[in-house]
């Protein structure tokens, strides 16, 4: 599974249990001014390089995603979170591509982030980590590109957060990627989409077992807060007809109300459920930060209002096409947010294809199979 | 401003400081089988009763509300939530109109609940308060308009949680009104809106200073949990558009980033703002239990599945109206529930007038000056 790298002087690699890690020794100025020694950087690949190295893929995981895109996820044990899209024979077919996913910086899955030991310290980061933007998170996946030997990748391909790296990579390195499919996402977020963030990252500050971000030294762990953001998050990945057609107002192992303030109804269930699961595999820290680079993303006012200047750079790499693909019902990221995307890139002629998954799925359906998904994706990447 | 009563044997009114009280020694059966003694009701009246008590309107309040409706609220020192609407010369006018409005049962301006002395322990009832329904507090409203000697209203008036009590009014005392208005609500509380009071009740079940319910006896009080449920419903009473025009992604009093977990921007300052207000007015119990009542409201399944059987007793009433009122930019009580309510009426042939409030506001319009609002009103109640 692993390619021979070309090792530079700053890199090494090396594997910790199931977890693969790239070490780079420069130091990496970050858009905070901040500057982050001893980058490290947790990452999978599937199938193999090309001789020319122009088969590459990389895929940018979501909010809280991680690198196992595909095949199987050694820490959960399941599959990995694309896997329906990604391997032999699969829409994203690795037996032609060289697909390759990393851990964000800021991250919890490997990579350098707030659970990492700050060397100053010896101790966690905890909230001494410096604060991230989606911006770095492209500058640390394309130090990884480098390392690979990959001086251009044939796709960057992501949903949601995922999506806004795909996007920053369109405006940061314009000439290093072919194709760009940003899925289920924004030029920037939303005031609607900031608030939700706010109120997921106070309900972990306002834990008392958070410990003003130092739980690690403290042998706690904020499991309330954080179950509390993944339960409200929740409700913004699905839409509301999928929620309605999923639980409606069915309630939980009853036949009758109990008139209590336990898990009356499925829906409440459900997002026990999923906070419950969240708990078990994500860094609290993480969270703030992941959500906190997300809001300040906006690739409009960083180019004084104007979107269109934002993709000047990518106007001139003459093999670079668009697919932009959003989702039906997605109330988090609606399409007219894609379509002001399609927009400004129609000012330089960009070579942009534009798709609307149907699905009442809401935000998340494209983590979910389906067959539009599929050969859109399919149909882009093997076009000529 | 107070009317003559006509007290039964079972009734005794008084006042403690600016709450006057509606004190009925009847218990009282709630929907959960379980019994309250001692009911007491809070409520305020604006207005004269006429000679032949034909000109009462009663206003139901929203989840959070309270009795003080119009002119002055002594506790805020602010106006009433709903003074536009309600005074001399004013769309529902006070010339004419004798208007009623009680805390719910429940709450924490007067009315039993929570916080209520439980006599049996001389302690506040905290969680062994009853669950309370909608129907409850349509149940105990009843108590105080006999208490008054209305033996038909002229109207009830709701928005919201209000508007599911206008509902409910219509179904459990159909020969009582005359005109039924509800307004930005729907005949059940869907699963996305149960999903985020949820999220609600466990920001505050989380906060240690809730201490199981008891904060009153520990002296302690569960601030942050409290603020994190309004701060999380706030972002469901406005719309996009509406934050997207109040607040944007503007920063909060700087021109540039700070790069922390502070409110970096205008929206979160926002939420902060409402979640702090809000601790000052409201008992956090309170909070759990009107929020469970809303959750259980489901005029649908009260009928087996069968809406329009719920307006049954309501055919009957043969000078009875409805005027339902939907926000065009209301996504928590979306327009098309109301639609279905219009379809249940018209089953009975029952005359029903049906209006969308063009704004774009979000479920919080009923509660901003709008004269589409103020007009419809008044025009329903004025008729012949």
């Amino acid at each position: 599974m692993k390619v021979k790298s070309c090792f530079g002087p700053d890199y090494k690699e090396y594997e910790i249990g199931d977890i693969v890690k790239l070490a780079c020794d420069k130091p990496l100025n970050l858009i905070c001014k901040e500057q982050l020694d001893n980058i490290e950087i947790a990452y999978q690949t599937y199938g193999k390089l090309n001789s020319d190295h122009s088969n590459a893929i990389l895929i940018c995981h979501a909010l809280t995603g991680d690198q196992y895109v595909a095949s199987y996820n050694p820490i959960t044990q399941k599959k990995g979170w694309w896997d329906f899209m990604i391997g032999e024979n699969k829409p994203i077919d690795t037996k032609k591509f060289f697909v390759i996913c990393s851990n964000v910086i800021g991250g919890c899955m490997g990579s350098l982030g707030p659970k990492s030991l700050n060397p100053k310290t010896n101790q966690p980061y905890g909230i001494n980590f410096p604060v991230i933007t989606i911006q770095d998170m492209v500058n640390v996946q394309n130090l990884l590109i480098d390392h690979l030997g990959i001086k251009k990748l044939h796709a960057v391909i992501g949903g949601s957060t995922g999506g806004m790296q795909a996007l920053a990579w369109s405006v940061l390195y314009p000439h290093k990627i072919k194709l760009v499919i940003p899925i289920a996402t924004s030029y920037r977020h939303s005031p609607q989409n900031i608030a939700f963030h706010e109120v997921g990252r106070q309900g972990i500050m306002a834990d008392k077992n958070w410990c003003n971000g130092n739980y690690l030294q403290e042998k706690k762990f904020p499991t309330n807060g954080l179950a509390l953001a993944r339960m409200t998050a929740h409700i913004t990945y699905l839409s509301e007809s999928a929620l309605q057609r999923k639980f409606g107002r069915d309630l939980n192992n009853k036949n009758s109300f109990s008139f209590n303030f336990d898990r009356e109804f499925q829906i409440e269930n459900y997002l026990h459920h999923q906070g419950n699961k969240f708990v078990e595999r994500f860094d609290p820290n993480s969270y703030l930060y992941i959500t906190r680079a997300v809001d300040y993303f906006d690739l409009e006012s960083d180019f004084s209002g104007n979107l269109s200047s934002a993709f000047r750079g990518f106007a001139d790499n003459k093999e670079g096409k668009f697919c932009l693909i959003s989702c039906s019902d997605d109330w988090l990221f609606p399409a007219q947010e894609i379509k002001k995307i399609t927009k400004a890139l129609s000012v330089h002629s960009i070579n942009t294809s534009s798709v609307v998954i149907s699905s009442d799925g809401g935000h998340d359906s494209f983590l979910i199979e389906n067959d539009m998904l599929k050969n859109t994706i399919s149909g882009f990447l093997n076009q000529n």
